[in-house]
């Protein structure tokens, strides 16, 4: 019973500004201030799939599927709001053995201590016997009207960036899976800086950062790094209608990490924009680095959507080699 | 592809008054009109919980699906504004056979034919492969500030009210199971009048009861019906720290539905709410009948929260008898 419990304890939370009625009724109630819009996202996370029991802490499953849901705000420029989550679990997830809580409860804490960071009240959900684990997060942000960061505005002549590194979560990745076994409590809450799998396990969305960006309307256009950088950047040219070409030399490689990793890897959930030649952003924003890694050309047919400038200085198309949502 | 290509579509229909941007960001982006706050709902759906894919056509299940968002929208007095859809679906339910379309497609059929009806906008989503078939509906819906239908608002000495017919999807449930087999489609399709799998295969939400009765500043409070009588009207009298007497033979028994499954069938999806004495509430709403099944009474401390005068006049304590969420 203590996840109910614990997610009732979030609903007697004073509601915030913004959320009027939290969990216990048909609906949650939320009120947005004069002036702004709603941003939407739901994402789905499947074990065997988008987690693997055998491998991932449940803390770090909690924390990954509320930090996908916050990545597609930040990708906005919103602030979060409000998040929602479906949760369908096997019974025997949901119950704690001896002292040690239950997997559900080890979860939910990951989820809440993140909700925490970024001031997300969880405002509802479901939760529902399944024999697959599954978690659908909803996340609702607020962002001034006709103010928000969309993937289809950039421009030829735009130049092409990324925050932070790239290639740490697939690295991270890859190291679980060689160990194959869950990971000792001591490697998942090692000091961030030198755990290798801090990107993956542990990835911070970047909404201080699509806020500085929206604010200071210094984009054209932007998207998050969910599915990997060259699926990413391929759906970005498609809905501006243009090419880009990236540079491999000038790819902010996560230590540890290989050049397909970051071009393939996915889940760093870093943003990825282009702004006009003229802006002068800062090297950093609130701590995190920005990197030039391209620039945006007219698109001409039969021309790729990505062209990858390689480390001998040859042209070659990039095709999408991320994630694929098979359908 | 055929689902991608549905669920494009609906992405480039014309943008509705609140729905600003669709399908194809990393956000849908809602705006709402001054004065009015957004209403959040989330249902998970798992076959084999659920949902049966040998006992139920995909369409009905695609029905079912968004007829659950819905119903809490109506219990809210909110008008729906856009469906979010994340479907986690097995390989296999995504091919088409032939001439035949897939489950995914069918389902998706019988979803969107019911987002037609309520001008519910599919706004977003996500979609991946899974083991197991998911499928969570987000509902969003706007409602006039402060003036959302609650739970918690019912009063000693109110009466207590509840829309259409009960038992009727339990009803259908069990001849469903026992014929085992799937559904002919002329069975499925049969006029809803003769067809006693319609209240269980299609449930009607009640929009448009919901918003009278909101418009019309009738009511203290309100829930759906989608756990059962005894499970929902436990929920309402909890919320609002009260009592509730109903009687059996005022109940409106759905032809060929048993008393229990009317008690604790769930998923008929009819409103039940409460109303001051003096109120006057006409004997139908939109087509659907409106009948008065009990009262409220003071909550006195260890008393049940829900008594049941039966066919003879004898009082008992009825027990939440309906769907068990097992959190």
């Amino acid at each position: 019973m203590a996840l109910l419990q614990r997610i009732r304890r979030q609903a007697n939370r004073p509601a915030t500004g913004e959320l009027r009625l939290g969990i216990g009724d048909d609906c949650a109630l939320l009120r947005l201030k004069p002036g702004e819009e709603m941003a939407v996202t739901t994402d789905l996370s499947i074990a065997g799939r988008h987690f693997h029991l055998e491998w991932h802490p449940p803390e770090a499953i909690g924390h990954r599927t509320l930090a996908r849901g916050l990545s597609d705000i930040a990708a906005m420029g919103a602030r979060p709001v409000a998040a929602f989550l479906s949760l369908g679990l096997p019974r025997e997830l949901t119950v704690a053995r001896g002292r040690s809580p239950s997997w559900a409860d080890r979860f939910l804490a990951g989820f809440l201590a993140l909700a925490d960071v970024y001031q997300t009240p969880l405002a509802g959900g479901d939760l529902a016997e399944s024999s697959l684990a599954v978690a659908d997060i909803v996340l609702l942000g607020a962002v001034p009207q006709r103010k928000a960061l969309l993937r289809s505005g950039a421009q030829p002549g735009d130049l092409l960036y990324v925050t932070g590194a790239l290639g740490g979560s697939a690295a991270g990745l890859a190291l679980l899976r060689e160990c194959g076994a869950p990971v000792s409590r001591a490697a998942v809450h090692a000091p961030k800086a030198d755990n290798p799998l801090a990107p993956h396990l542990w990835p911070q969305p970047r909404i201080a950062q699509g806020l500085w960006l929206r604010r200071n309307r210094a984009l054209t256009a932007a998207i998050d790094l969910s599915d990997g950088l060259s699926t990413d950047l391929d759906h970005l040219c498609a809905e501006s209608g243009v090419t880009a070409v990236i540079d491999a030399a000038a790819l902010p490689l996560h230590p540890g990490a290989t050049l397909e990793q970051a071009l393939h890897g996915g889940e760093d959930y870093e943003l990825l924009f282009t702004a006009r030649p003229n802006v002068v952003l800062p090297r950093g924003i609130a701590g995190v680095a920005v990197t030039q890694i391209g620039t945006i050309a007219r698109r001409r047919s039969g021309q790729p959507s990505v062209v990858l400038i390689d480390e001998s200085g040859l042209r070659r198309p990039l095709l999408p080699g991320g994630w694929q949502h098979f359908f």
